[in-house]
This record gives C-alpha cells, sequence and structure tokens, in this order.
C-alpha cells in the first residue's frame, strides 16, 4: 500500500476509497457497476457486427457505447485524480489497460476500422481477481506463468526448429503440387499449409491432391503427432518440478535428537517424543 | 446402509431386495431386465431419427418406446415405495437421473422436440457400475475426478485467458478479413472460428483467403500448439501428485490423544509424544 | 526352448533350424526372403487398388501374388511340419498370424472382397523384431503395454464418460440444427460428428451453421481441448511410475554396519569400506 | 580450439578472426552482415514464387539473389581458405550447411525446379545461435534433443504399431467405402486418409459418407484420442527422468583406484574400499 500525500483533500480521499477500495458498501457497488458496463460494452461491440440487425437497434447500441465509452473516460481521469500516484498509476499495468480500453472509442474518428479494437476492453475483466478477492486463482495463474518462463528457453528453440522444418516442407510441398494445384500457389500459402497441417488444425481449404504430395503430407502430419509431444512434455515437466508448498515437513528440528522433517504441525519428535 | 425403517410391509421389503439389491436371483435379473431396457431405449431415440425409415417401423419404435416408459416410470414408482426413505432417494443423484429420464417421453405433449432428451437415458447405464460391483472401475473415476478438481482452479484461469485470446484475435481477424470473406461476417462468427484453430478441430468451414489474415491464422495456430501444452500438463502433474497409496502416515492411533495420520516409521505422536 | 522330440528326423531338424532359427546362414536367408516376400505381397495388395493401372501390369500383380500365397502356404505346411509341437505352434500369437495371413487369398473364391485383407500379412512383420534380435524394441513395446494396462481402468471409464458426453451433446446438437442442416439428419450421424468435434479430427464435412449450434460446438472444443488432457496425463503417469530398473541401488546389504542401497556394482561398503 | 599450423599468412590470420570470431569489431559487423543477407535470401526465394508480382520486380529479386549467391560462394571459399583445418570445416555440420546453401543456385542450370530449394539456407540461421553466444538455448535443444534420443526406441516401435494400424484400418475403410466414395479410391489413398485422421489433422478432403464408414471412422478417431497420449507419455516421461545436476553422484574421484561417480554421501571407495 502506498503511503497518502499529505496534501490530499478529503474528496480525493473519498474518490479514491470508493474506486480503488472495495471493502465499503459504495467502493463495492461502483467496482460492481464497472464490471457490468465492462461487460456490456464488449457485448455491444460484438453484436455491432452482425449483419441483419436493424437500423433502430444499431442506433440504440451505438448511444449506449458512447455512454458507456464516456464513463470509462471520467472513470480514468477519476483514477488519475484520486490516486496517490498519478504517474505509477498510468504506468501499471491495469493503468494502461484503463487507457487503451477508452482509446479505440476516440480513435474511430481517425480510422474507421478501430472501433472493433474496443474488444480490448475485456482485459479490464481481469481487475475481476481483484475485486472478489480470488487471490487462490491469481496465485494458480502465477504458478502457470512462472512454469511457462521456466519452458521458455526450451520452447523458443523449439519453436525455432518448428519454423525451420515447416519452411523446409512448405517449399517441398510446392515444387511438388503447384503445378497442379492452386493451393500450393506460393511458397508462403504452402508454409501456411505445413502450418496448419503440423498443427493438426487441418482446415483443408488447401489439401494435396497429388499422390506423392500426399505422401509428404503423411510425413509432415505424423512428425506433427511426434512433436506436440514436445512442449507438452516441457510445460508438463516444468510444472511437475515447480516446487510445492511443502505439506509434509517443516524446518524445525527435534532439540534432543536432532531428527528433521517433522510433520507441519507436530508439537513432539517423533523419534524421541521430545517436545519440540 | 439406511436403516430399515419399523412398519414396513413383506412385500416393500420383497420388492426393496429385487429393486435395490443384486444379490438374490430375481435381484440380478431385475438389474438385467433394466439395462436391457435402458440400452433399447437409447437406441430406439437413435433409430427414430434416421431419415428414411418405413412407417410401419416407426410404428414399431414408437410403441416399443412408450413400453419402455411405462416401464420405467411404474419402476420409479415401486422405486419410491419400497425405499427406506422416499425423500432422500428422490433427492439423490440416482433419482433424479431415474425421474429426468422418464420426463422427456411426457414432456412430448407439450413441446415437440423434448422427445429427443430421451437420450439422457444414457445417464442410467451408471448403475452398471453398481450392478455388476465395478468399484474399482468407480475407485478409478474417483481418482481422476480428484485429480480433475485439484486442476480445477489452473484450468479455469487458464480458460479465462484463452477466452480472452480468441476474443481479441477474433476481432483482429474479422477488422482482417470480413470484408472479402463472408465467413467472418461478424465478431461473434469469428471467435467461433478462432475457438475451431485454437482447439486444432480446424472443420475449415470459415478459413482466411487474404495473405494477411492466413498470417494472423499461423499465429494463431502456433499459439494454439505451444498453449495445448498447458491443461495436459496441468492434469498430468495433479495426477502424478495424487497421494498414492498413503505414503506418509500410517494406521496407528495414537492410544492418548487418538490422533491418526502419523509418519510412517514414528515411534512417538507427534502431538502429544506419547508411545504408540 | 522346447525339447526336442525324440522321433525327430534329421530332415525335420534341418528344416526345424532353417525355418526357425536365424543363426546359421541358411537360416539367415530364409528370413530375408521371407522379409522380402511379406513386404512385396503388402505393396502389391495396395498397388492392386489404384484406379487406371494397365490391365497386363495387373495380371502381373495377380500372378506375384499368388506366388507368394503358394509361398506362405508351403511355409505354414512346414512350420507346422517341423516344429516340435504343432499344436503349441498353431495356438501361438505368431502361429495365428501366419495362418490369417494365408487365408484371405482363398477366401477371396467366396467373397470377392475378401482379397483385401491380405494386408494383415503386415502383422507378420512383426517378426522383423525375432530375427534381427531387436530385444531391446521388444522391451520398450512391453514398457508401452504395461503402461497402457496399468492405465486401462482409468482410460476405460473415461472413454465411458466420453460416449455419454457425445451422445448428448450430439441429441442437442440434432435439436438445434436438424431443420436448418441436413448434415444434422439423424442423431447418430449428430454423434458422429461429436466425435470428429470432440477429438479435434474436425473433417468439416458436417458443421453447424445457426449461430446457437455455433455456440454449443464452442463449448463441445473447448470441452475436448480440456479432456484430451485426461488420457494424456493418465498415460504419462503410468510411464513415469513405472519402476525403473534400479540403476543406483542394489540388494545387498553391508555385512558390517547393514548399510542398504548401495550402488549396482559396488564391492566394498561407501559408509565403512567393509566387502560386501 | 583447433591449433593453428605454423605456415599461416598474417592475412589468413585476419580473416580467420573476421569470419570465425566474433570479438573484433570487424567480426561482429561480418556476422550481422552474414545474417541479414541469409534472412534476404529466404525471404526474396518466398516472394519469387507469389503470383502476380511484375515482371520488373521480379528482375529485381533475381539481380539480389545472385549477388547474394555470389556473397556466400565467395564467404565459403574464404573460409575454406582460412581455417585452419579445411578438410575439418568441410566435413563439418556447419561445412556442410554453408555448402548446400550455395549448391541450389547453380544447380538451377541443370534442373529448373532446384532454385526453391534455396530455402535450406534458413539453416544458416542456425549459426545465429554461436553469434550472439546463445548458450544457453544450445544447451536447452541438447536437452530437448537428449530426451528425444532417450524415448525414440519407444517412439521408433510406437510408430510401427500405428503404420500398422493405418494400413489395417485403411484397408478396412476402402472395402467399406471405395464403392461409394471416390475419395477412397485406392487402399493408399484410403490410408492416407487414415493418418490425417488419427493424427487428428482431419482435412475433409476425404471423408466417409455412408453410416459404417463413420462408425469406423469413429472408431478410428477415438482410437487416436487415446493414442496421442503415448508419444507425449514418453517425451514427458523422459523429459522428467533427465539427469538433474546429478544428485547421486558426486565428484570425488578416488584417491586409490580413480574411480568417479560416487554416491553424494559416500565416505569410502564402492571399488576398493579406500576412504575418499
Amino acid at each position: 500500500m502506498k503511503k497518502k500525500p499529505e496534501n490530499f483533500s478529503p474528496l480525493r480521499e473519498k474518490l479514491h476509497e470508493i474506486i480503488f477500495e472495495a471493502e465499503t458498501p459504495e467502493g463495492k457497488l461502483f467496482d460492481i457497476v464497472l464490471l457490468v458496463m465492462i461487460f456490456l460494452s464488449i457485448v455491444i461491440v460484438m453484436i455491432e457486427t452482425i449483419p441483419g440487425i436493424s437500423p433502430d437497434f444499431k442506433q440504440i447500441l451505438f448511444v449506449a457505447e458512447w455512454v458507456i465509452t464516456l464513463f470509462f473516460t471520467i472513470e480514468y481521469i477519476l483514477r488519475l485524480y484520486c490516486v496517490y500516484s498519478p504517474v505509477k498509476y498510468a504506468k501499471s499495468l491495469f493503468g494502461i489497460i484503463d487507457l487503451i480500453s477508452i482509446l479505440p472509442s476516440y480513435l474511430v474518428f481517425f480510422f474507421p476500422g478501430a472501433h472493433s479494437l474496443m474488444i480490448v476492453r475485456g482485459l479490464r475483466l481481469l481487475r475481476v481477481f481483484r475485486i472478489f478477492k480470488l487471490d487462490n486463482f491469481l496465485h494458480q495463474g502465477n504458478m502457470i506463468m512462472s512454469a511457462l518462463k521456466a519452458s521458455q528457453p526450451k520452447i523458443s528453440i523449439f519453436m525455432f526448429f518448428i519454423l525451420l522444418v515447416v519452411c523446409i516442407f512448405g517449399s517441398v510441398m510446392y515444387l511438388v503440387e503447384h503445378n497442379v494445384n492452386e493451393g500450393f500457389d506460393s511458397i508462403p500459402r504452402a508454409i501456411y499449409w505445413c502450418i496448419v497441417t503440423i498443427t493438426t488444425v487441418g482446415y483443408g481449404d488447401i489439401s494435396p491432391v497429388t499422390s506423392f504430395g500426399q505422401f509428404i503430407a503423411s510425413l509432415i502430419m505424423i512428425t506433427g503427432y511426434a512433436v506436440i509431444a514436445v512442449p507438452t512434455g516441457i510445460v508438463t515437466s516444468a510444472l511437475i518440478q515447480q516446487p510445492q508448498e511443502s505439506l509434509y515437513a517443516n524446518t524445525i528440528t527435534c532439540p534432543e535428537c536432532n531428527l528433521e522433517g517433522h510433520d507441519k504441525n507436530a508439537k513432539h519428535c517423533r523419534e524421541c517424543g521430545a517436545k519440540l
């Protein structure tokens, strides 16, 4: 918790309590309204793109969207106003997310497509963990992140080889198929097909038609089958080798017989019965 | 085993034995007839939907279905009648499954489509484990369930991120493709495509046609390739870290304080220090 | 090694050596000829089915096939003749494989299609492990088999639940889609689609067209994504928990200090230096 | 580091420093120029194949390609000239890669298609690890390789069985479908389909149309679902069982018999019993 600066008016204090804390009833209410707004704004962006909605309904969505955007803008300004250290907040992860979730609405005046980027508001939902005190979830997320970070060098080098493999296989397939199959009309497209295949996605928008092409495709698939094991193995071993929160042993040594590794809540030595 | 109530007629007693126990020959016969009926009723529901079956055959299926439904209804009433505690049974998992497996046939008078919901009768097949004393299978199932339960927080937070990722990637693909590709005609549809891709299902009913779209699709696939490792790693590590036959605890109870779960080679109680 | 019966002529002895052993030059030659024949017969069966091969070539293949079949038939009779215990051989795994690899050629007189079943001759290739003394490979295969056997109860119950899930999801999809999508024209077909989806194969020959159908399909895919982890986790934990061939410890106890767990080829106790 | 031969002119010395070392500014510059050239040449090969690029641009690419090829050729000759042991270099992995990355450009005079093989130049990018001293990445790569090597016998025998399974299932599907489905027009094609299915790629270019075919396809998919677990399990267990920083051995050498690899807390040599 950052220290409160001295010249801090009661209004800012009150606002800080409502916006940043979730202990008081007003704070809780504010947080819930916020979550509903975020969720609504995401749904609106999605619905707007569905073809065949009536112009009237579109008008309503348009208004609703701007109401929410204004709410978010005011909220962002108030956060900057009532936070103890505005610069720190603006540079924090949540500060940046808050900013980029209001920018797309204004960018739409310059780039018509920017509008759909409003979906990044979804990131604001991350706040839900803080609001509902889902610390356990955050802790679990950190464990996944640290396992991924630990396996990152292995994954990187593996990805590097996969990229080499798809480039080489893609070029070979281009040579084999491009005369008879318009799906393989360039090497980049053949590489795209190769990625589709080796990841076992397999759209089928492009697929080999010659016997030899199908033979090579089979090789690629079997390669993919074998190598899908590698990232899984890497992440699994990282997750398993993560230090567990030592459930079975505490660090107390028996004062009589010096035995270590007692049960977490043991009060007596399990060897000699001495008090720990 | 629940206690038998005092005012319990010999008929109810006999029925209870036949319907709920599988030790007597009559009980075994009843159970086997029941399983055959369940299996038949599922097959009938499936066959009925196949287009091009003759009206005569349909008529036979219709009659067979109602015979089975009546049998199930009578069975349900008898179960309620002869069970020691009807309320407990009606609220138990098997009681609810028994009820919802007869409801769809009657609901068909109100909602024509409800009929196909009869497939939930398949859940009654779970009874097979009880009847054939497949305790070992149930135990294995419990081990899987407990591993899944242990990995549930990690899986949940992972799914939350995956949802964010597919929403963002879906929106980007909508921006890139929706002008030239009618498959990406709305963000929800683009998100559907993104889920199809990241889970490596890859129907190909919707697939990118622009070069840039195919480039982003490649990114999504490689992401999917890397992240498929995460739930696997989570579940695998949960399964491996499941307590094997309790390595850390013996079955001795402290004679003084009745504490259980002592270390395997403990000689003194870890709570009160008494000799074990 | 089975005991040689007493009344065993030198001819049968010689044949036994050639056919069943691979130590002598004749035995080795016989085995290599056999492998080539098996391989050729498989290739012939495959090539025969390719449309557009000339009648002349087909004639050659036909003759070649019958030559091989006759060779296999004679070989089978000789094996029965020169083996120490014909009944034991005929009932053994290799004996059965040898028999069913010659049957299809003769069955073709009764069932025209049976011919293609000749592909089961591929199983004879298993002999390659015996011939080339690939014991290590067989040992590795046994390790995989025993891991699969150990995980079989868990896999079975998991598959049972998956079947229930695909039946229920399939029925729901049938209800949602069958009016507008001829791909979902019956529940069995909807279940087929559901299996295609949950295993992440995703042909795309059948795919949902309604928004609600695509929503449910997304749920199924995410389910499939999570559950693909389960069999992997089961098999991986079975493979990891397999007893390794104790590399680090032998079972000798030090005669002086009774220390156990010495290195495999230790000659002196690592604690007190006494001779083991 | 190989020893410098005695008759080594200062020019060769200087060139050696520039080309093979990355410590001096000139050496670093050379390496970076090299990487840019490699990357450029790959991009050029890919772009050239894109249909619809203007002849003028094609001309530029053609010239650029030959400039790079000449650069690589001169570089290769200089490497041979200034290396301490030309034969050793020419036979080393990097020597071979350097050679095969310039050959395709010249081969194009004889085989028009060879040109696209220039993509193998991508392998030269492996040099990036040496240049940027990414030793940690190389170490991680070695760990993956050694885990794959350790699991290679298991993977091989597993692949052998998978090949048998796809051959048999492919033949069965051919029998079931080839009269009504032109996708299954030969056994090799049916095997191709079977590989597409069992690896869960699922293009959908070929898919079963009969009910029985779809039933068998479901079996194959469920098989694939179960067996995808096996290579993953094998690789994961190999990665987990990789010797971590040697838990079982210390680095002390026996002063008497010079045996290494003693147990971590050994006090006496396990071979001769001498005090460590």
